[in-house]
């Protein structure tokens, strides 16, 4: 099962990475496979530590995607690193096996602390709505533009029958940065 | 903004009902519209009161639509009534205002207690997957059936990459249903 977070890494100075990334479940662990080359990989080779966020407002996962990665953090309890202030849920964790690979590197990671902060106030459509578009945006020089604009359609309609104003603000951003590549690209 | 939540409601006799709905945020507060005639309309009347579940187990939204309507119940703290044992966390509500309406009246409800249960483990594609085949089996006899095809075609790729047990076998009874209903009308 793959469950889509918010991982906060930090490099031997201290300075902290925010990324989006779907983490694989591993028993009560869990497995990231960051990119090579990446600052998330090389920070958690680094420190051997990594602080997965549960997240439900989708402006950070869109905002990480659209060059805005500045969101409030907070010292992490049990391990040297932080974690998303508005983090639902927290999990810290500590490299325990490594698989290498020349793309995607397989790191395996226990929980050495888990932290519940907010209740989960149910699923809402409109973020998965402005997930899924960001998992779009993530791979836009890869997809058929006629996909993109199918899914994106698709995508609309569960976003403007269940948004509240993060979910909106969440989606412009990442229309933006669609419709830049549009123009970069020359698409009409 | 309108979050897809399970609502359990009782009547007089103390006899439960568990029935996914979207409902609305209004303050801290919801809004929830039940159909006419409904039995959860008439519990929430009779009762006045509302039990709110924040669940990530895709299964109970599936099983309600699917005749599996039998999930493990724990007394409320505050008020009359059952909530989700496996619930990540729960609201109790109770009406303060009501707006009648022939199809759907407009039940305003303000919480008296939340609690915490368990931590939110972040967003999983193939609940989103599931949630929104569970919307279009709640209307296979309104949609146009190349629409259901082509929407369920979207789904089962998200399904596919991301999904555990829960998640397959909730999709699972989904298909069953979708299946039978093809039968019925004899699409093939």
């Amino acid at each position: 099962m793959i469950l889509e977070t918010i991982v906060t890494t930090q490099d031997t100075d201290g300075s902290v990475h925010i990324a989006p990334m779907g983490v694989h479940q591993w028993g009560n662990g869990i497995i990231i496979l960051p990119f090579r080359p990446s600052r998330t990989l090389d920070n958690l080779l680094a420190s051997q530590v990594a602080v997965v966020n549960a997240v439900d407002d989708v402006r950070i996962f869109a905002g990480c995607l659209t060059g805005r990665r500045n969101w409030p953090l907070v010292p992490a309890e049990k391990v040297a690193g932080r974690r998303l202030r508005d983090a639902l849920a927290h999990t810290e964790l500590t490299l325990v096996r490594r698989e290498d690979d020349p793309i995607r590197p397989k790191l395996y990671f226990r929980p050495v602390h888990q932290v519940n902060h907010a209740p989960f106030a149910g699923f809402n459509r409109a973020q998965f709505a402005v997930l899924e578009a960001a998992i779009l945006v993530s791979r836009l020089d890869r997809l058929p533009w006629e996909k993109i604009e199918s899914e994106l359609a698709y995508l609309k309609i569960g976003l403007e029958k269940t948004a509240g104003p993060r979910e909106y603000e969440a989606w412009g951003w990442l229309m933006e940065k669609i419709e830049y590549f549009k123009q970069l690209q020359g698409v009409t």
